[in-house]
């Protein structure tokens, strides 16, 4: 590899360790802008100024808006991956209800400041077309999926009893959970999320144990 | 009232009939762009073009982007308030169960193309202070409370039975609500609703009907 001796350009190299990290500061920030003005605020211009780096060294990484927007997106997906998603189907967080738990303390944790994007996005973008928005449909279709398979994984092994319809269930969880991030949000009332654990429990337990009146209680 | 000899205005006055046909253009065209792009892409100078009318016409009306944005939720709200939320409470579609109805009619009628923007629209605005945000905040609240009095009244009149916590059932609904007007959006698959709709027999019958395996059929 050669040395960049381009006067313009004060960003390292991509392939190198220091280009790393600037990309993941980079990601970092732009993460951040999303998710609290929304995926179309975020502007190279914004971007730069944010990670303090010049608007040319900041090409160096992303060469359109677009591309910018398609690498947030997947870099949020991996964040949701690593914290949410991961132990899934393994070990002893491996069933649908630490699923759950982990889902709720991502957003508790406010893992991005202004919350996961995603879904606000999707609906923003869904008058749109192209590969953004693409992107986006994918992203909430994973999300619906992580929760379809761990459905079909409770009914297996009887964490769920009596079975539930994979795809309903799916869909009614992932209510609770957009659900409980958009108030969240928008009230800063964490009341929200133990109203989401007791409809989640109530939606999980309903058929095997009778409602209690006890709520937001945790194990 | 004297009549406007100013040539550089273009739009009837805001007292005259024919000013308030302009007002309820301009209005219904501020929701597309807001329900399609997002509150925040609302300039004067974008719908002032999709009206046809000039900006300084526009500005007859609004003399600033905040003051539109907020006329813009204002007639959101009382295009809500008369589609859902007017016969809750008197007459034969007084019920929880009528009034859900309509909610989702409301969404399936897209009677805004890209969707009522409120949710998404207040999650886009949490980070930030000012009369926008508390206003689109306002308006979710009074979503909530629409359900908490409907579910109130169903613990009344028995329709609820078992009667359920009016709070926390009201969150529950809101959050099938919410994820079946995004989805819907996104997806742009109807099957959605029949999840909505099955979602919320679930919800209300539980307790006193047996789950069908019946899914979205609507009596």
């Amino acid at each position: 590899m050669t040395i960049d001796a381009n006067p313009a350009s004060d960003s390292p190299r991509r392939g190198s360790k220091q280009g790393q990290q600037t990309l993941a500061a980079i990601l970092t920030a732009a993460c951040k802008i999303a998710s609290e003005e929304g995926l179309e605020q975020l502007s190279m211009r914004r971007l730069a100024a944010a990670v303090g780096i010049s608007k040319s060294g900041l090409y160096a990484h992303f060469t359109s808006k677009e591309e910018l927007q398609l690498a947030t997106i997947a870099h949020v997906r991996e964040v949701f991956e690593a914290n949410v998603a991961a132990t899934l189907g393994s070990g002893s967080d491996s069933g649908l209800a630490a699923l759950l738990d982990r889902w709720l303390s991502f957003f508790e944790r406010k893992k991005f400041p202004g919350g996961c994007f995603l879904i606000v996005s999707a609906v923003e973008f869904a008058t749109r077309q192209g590969p953004v928005a693409a992107a986006l449909t994918e992203a909430l279709d994973r999300e619906i999926a992580v929760l379809e398979t761990a459905v079909e994984a409770a009914n297996q092994t009887g964490e769920l009893h009596p079975q539930r319809d994979p795809g309903q269930t799916a869909f009614e969880l992932h209510s609770i959970l957009m659900n409980t991030h958009a108030l969240s949000q928008v009230k800063r009332d964490p009341a929200v999320f133990d109203r989401a654990r007791t409809a989640i429990h109530t939606l999980l337990g309903e058929l095997d144990h009778p409602p209690t009146s006890k709520r937001g209680t945790r194990p």
